[in-house]
């Protein structure tokens, strides 16, 4: 950057002016605005479109291309039993609760914490203590990028006990279910908000969306939620495609979706968004990464567990190295990844002094994961969740192997063998047939999938009781079975290979929450103009990277424009013409707030001895040389990393007669 | 190419050997496999995944950047009320008919066609014109990729009378309704062609997955069956992005989805697939296009109406110019089109002489295009429509634009102002509020909107009656009107910009069937040894372009694989190292399998002199060079489009001590 980060906070932020300019500038927009439009779908127009793809570009690069992953390209579509087993059917949903007379609904955790956030408010200006209730809680709504359902707050004072209640029941409202949240509603009279009215008690509504696959409806499916099951199913195809060798990692980018509830405006929260996701399978023995030395110098701010507990949000500054070594991140490939992650976000243009990694509190985590990071970015809504990187142990295989009945593991040679001792199952198989007919491939199943826990205890039961019995899913009556059938022992054996289900490492991205984080640590305004601002993206992921702007319409111009459009065509270099009749400023302007990172001006010199003007978005400086020195410029600082200074140090300063405030 | 079409054509191509080796290479596989798959949803690994990606990234920069192209990413969630406008709530659809007794679902036209088909076939056996009836149903169910419904054939004459009649039935085909079908079921006795029993009255099922966004389950939605109406939604918002300048294009590449009656296995008909469109917006009056002289020479097979109406499937072999001029392909835009497609695929790996250019047959053609033409790929299931090129009228932004009363149009400033005469309607509008209350802004939108016959033939009742009468949509009772409250006149008047609704030009490809059309046609077997087959993909769209190959896994060795690596990485040339222990015949060929175009081998040579062999893919031919020559030699090939000869020329010609037979 030519410019210090003074100038580009002189201005105050605001987010109406950055949102009028990604509106302006088509970055985004609400999709089927035609039709009115629904809520949490957008359409990228061309500059958010081809921002888009650069960071994605950026993402394959730095994960996929500099660790060898192996990406896949899943289905969207995905069969009802796949989202059972994991968990997303019965799990993913929100509580909601709806209004019978208007048939309105809410969520049910946002209305309870907006109704009494909205009492304390209006106790707090009884006492004299803030003093707009219904501004305060209109700013809290926005911070969470919330409609604010609460219309109208009173001042009324609360007794201290009922504060008190209040408060705690807002500290844990991420915690409760659906009934907990329907009892809070009975107990503290919560209902409509605007009405008064009750609510029916809340029930969860699962943010899946449903569809019916083939022509016979009886296919029930759902749009993913993620697009990690569909690595964890090819997983035994990947390790294959591996030569069966590990650690390795697979990724994917894809689309995910979420039906939300109530989406608010904004790329924060929608109901279709771009998702990308690694899931790195390694040893549970052995959590080592061979590269973490790379990293291991660098400094992060990092949030724990104990630190949130403990009220405070700043952050512990340390290097990831110290960080794992000293057990607040659980092991060296997770902490390798957030190194990454950071890496990553900074090379995009997040800003590194609004950037956090936030360990999960144990109960927001899932039971089984190990360790939890999610990297958070500040932007006027507060921190936002958009990247997180989880150790999810064996989870996920071990479900789908057990409900499909097919292996998923490792298996290593020992290089020494070992001893083990465990209960092993027999099947005189040829009784089974007789005995059980269709149902016999499944109750033999069913045998050889007990756990040693079970084979354990059957084996005690059987030798007591002379017979053990069981119920197996899809057979009908009870399963009894004596000696004849089945022989349960414990047996020590030699091993001369390991078999393990690999642990998984799951750093997942949310694109679209990235890109609006960049979006707003790159926007800035002019001091000596507010009304022009600028998006300083770093030249290689701006959506265009050259503004070719011919000095005038001219004729005797258009041969070099042309000139200079086939070489950056050639380059592959991203580029638009500019030969509108507008001043030079206003043209320049324009681009930068589309975030373009260099001009090249043609003007009738440029006819006579091929010279241009090379013009750099931030500072406004300019710089003079020939078609070929201006273009390698541009090339070296875009895609080799130079600096504006260094690319541009033979090059002659230049001050243009057409100044930048000809606007 | 260093080696010559002979050699790869020497052994006769085989789809169960090609099929074979997509699948152990893991190019892709059924979805959700593990539990039982989902027919038509397919999961691309990391070599398909790769070759798609690259796919898209030579389209993305043929046609977005080199034509400056909008490209655009929109929601695959898609409201009810859009595609009911663009007509795909109505009639994007198949006819399905149940076997009430079984269940069994079955395509109508599908069912029909087949059971003639055997049927005739069961005549010529019977008349001594065939050998085998069923054998040559299963090979006509084999081109078509459906699965054979028919199971036994019997070898019984047919009247002369009702040959000719199922052959008329035949021809026709794909032009019945669904009530024809129902008929010709009837007359003919088709049924179950397994029992026998009849099925139920074809009914229309429409190919979309819908689904319910939000959490009332009321606003009911689909998922989009192609990218196109994203773009048309957004013309005004990218007209004015692109300055108010025409023609101009938008582009969109994403996944759509078509819910097939009963998909089969493979590429070719799938329910969840990847589109790349393009929107190209011009003026009705205008369709040259001044980038055509560019192309006017190339020349292609192109089959026109004219000779498929004739029985003949020979081509029109021509230059695109001589096409265009001769009035076969209707303008000169859809022909610089479809000249672009005929590059893009070719350099992705399309064999040129397994490509032509079908245009539709006027009942294949939607009512409202002017011309339509498919890029047609010969595979081994026949011609197969890959990519689209169809001219589209105003249709699609004129019924939009009707629905939504939002004009899309583009206005043009006039050099000469011109005089136009027309109906105009004067609304006093005053008058509406009191009489229509609530209705009035649907009244005056609805008289606002009547088309330039409908003004006329109102002025006409006006005058004669006094008063006009309309059913105005939402509006309950009957809208009469006096001519106090409106009035309508011819009027003439200079204008000053004319105003039109733009033509679309839609040049659509399916990725997917390309993708396998590649497949097809980059696979051949070495004459040597048929089992070692190879995957003759151009560099550029190879998966991976270097295969780094330690000869031994000496330590020695361990140094200069570690500097090739660094360089490979660091030039962002993608390249996998394999140091498994097989020979490097094997490793080759299984490289070969996966299209690696490039091997490095890394001996003790290279430890003593940093010098390494190259390989190239089809030819098997080495030279031996420095790190740095062989590396720039890679890069020249695969992104600069130097040949092999060129590129190597300065390198010695080496001969392995291993050879290539050591497999």
């Amino acid at each position: 950057m030519t410019i210090d980060n003074t100038t580009k906070t002189t201005v105050p932020f605001s987010r109406e002016q950055l949102e009028s300019v990604l509106k302006t500038r088509f970055f985004y927009a609400p999709a089927f605005e035609l039709y009115g439009g629904v809520s949490g779908l957008y359409d990228y127009g061309p500059p958010g479109c081809a921002f888009q793809a650069n960071i994605v570009d950026v993402w394959r690069k730095h994960f996929i291309l500099e660790e060898d992953m192996l990406e896949v390209d899943c289905t969207m579509l995905t069969p009802h039993e796949v989202l059972k087993t994991s968990g997303h059917v019965d799990k993913f949903s929100d509580w909601m609760s709806k209004d019978p007379k208007t048939g309105e609904i809410f969520r049910a955790d946002h209305i309870v914490e907006e109704v009494l956030e909205a009492r304390l408010k209006g106790d707090q200006e009884a006492r004299g203590l803030v003093k707009d209730a219904n501004a305060a809680v209109q700013e809290n709504a926005d911070k969470k990028k919330r409609k604010k359902k609460v219309k109208q707050i009173e001042a009324i004072k609360l007794d201290d006990d009922i504060v008190k209640e209040y408060e705690t029941v807002l500290a844990k409202i991420d915690g409760y279910s659906g009934e907990d949240l329907g009892k809070l509603m009975v107990k503290y009279n919560i209902g409509n908000p605007v009405t008064g009215d009750p609510l029916e008690p809340p029930r969860a509504f699962n943010l899946m969306f449903e569809t019916a696959i083939g022509p016979s409806g009886q296919m029930k499916g759902y749009l993913r939620p993620e697009t990690a099951q569909g690595q964890f199913l090819n997983f035994n195809k990947l390790l294959e495609f591996n030569n069966n060798k590990t650690p390795f990692a697979s990724a994917s980018i894809g689309k995910s979706f979420r039906n939300e509830i109530s989406p608010r405006a904004g790329l924060l929260r929608v109901r279709e968004f771009l998702m990308a996701e690694i899931e790195h399978f390694l040893d549970p023995l052995d959590k080592s990464h061979p590269r973490f030395h790379e990293v291991n110098d660098i400094v992060l701010p990092f949030l724990p567990r104990e630190v949130q507990e403990s009220g405070s949000t700043t952050p512990i500054v340390t290097t990831i190295g110290e960080a794992v070594s000293s057990g607040m991140v659980d092991n060296e490939t997770l902490g390798y990844f957030i190194a990454r992650i950071y890496l990553f976000l900074v090379s995009i243009g997040v800003d590194d002094t609004k950037l956090r990694f936030r360990q999960h509190m144990a109960n927001e985590m899932a039971h089984y994961a190990t360790d939890c990071w999610d990297g958070e970015l500040l932007t006027s809504y507060g921190w936002i969740e958009c990247v997180g990187c989880a150790d999810r142990s064996a989870f996920d295989l071990t479900v789908h192997s057990k409900k499909t009945k097919e292996k998923m593991v490792v298996r290593q040679k020992l290089e020494k063998p070992i001893e083990v001792t465990k209960y092993e199952i027999d099947l005189t198989k040829k009784l089974f047939g007789p005995k059980f007919r269709k149902d016999a491939p499944k109750v033999e199943a069913f045998l050889l999938n007990l756990s040693q826990e079970e084979l354990e205890k059957n084996a005690k039961l059987l030798k007591d009781n002379g017979k053990i019995t069981f119920n197996v899913e899809g057979v009908e009556s009870e399963v009894e079975l004596d000696e004849k059938f089945v022989v349960i022992e414990k047996r020590t054996k030699i091993e001369h290979v390991r078999e393990y289900v690999p642990n998984v490492i799951e750093p997942s991205f949310g694109i679209g929450r990235i890109i609006y984080a960049v979006f707003e640590h790159s926007f800035w305004s002019r001091p000596e103009d507010t009304a022009r601002s600028v998006l300083s993206f770093p030249p290689l992921v701006a959506p265009t990277k050259v503004l070719l702007v011919p000095l005038s319409n001219n004729k005797e111009l258009v041969p070099v424009t042309t000139e200079v459009s086939k070489i950056l065509r050639k380059e592959k270099i991203p580029f638009k013409v500019d030969d509108s009749g507008v001043s030079i400023g206003k043209r320049y302007s324009r681009n930068d707030e589309l975030g373009t990172p260099f001009g090249i001006t043609i003007d009738f010199e440029s006819a006579k001895d091929k010279s241009v003007t090379l013009r750099e978005r931030d500072s406004t400086k300019q710089v003079r040389g020939s078609i070929e020195e201006v273009i390698k410029a541009i090339k070296e600082i875009t895609y080799e990393g130079s600096s504006w200074e260094e690319s541009t140090k033979n090059l002659t300063p230049f001050t243009s007669t057409q100044t930048e405030e000809t606007v």
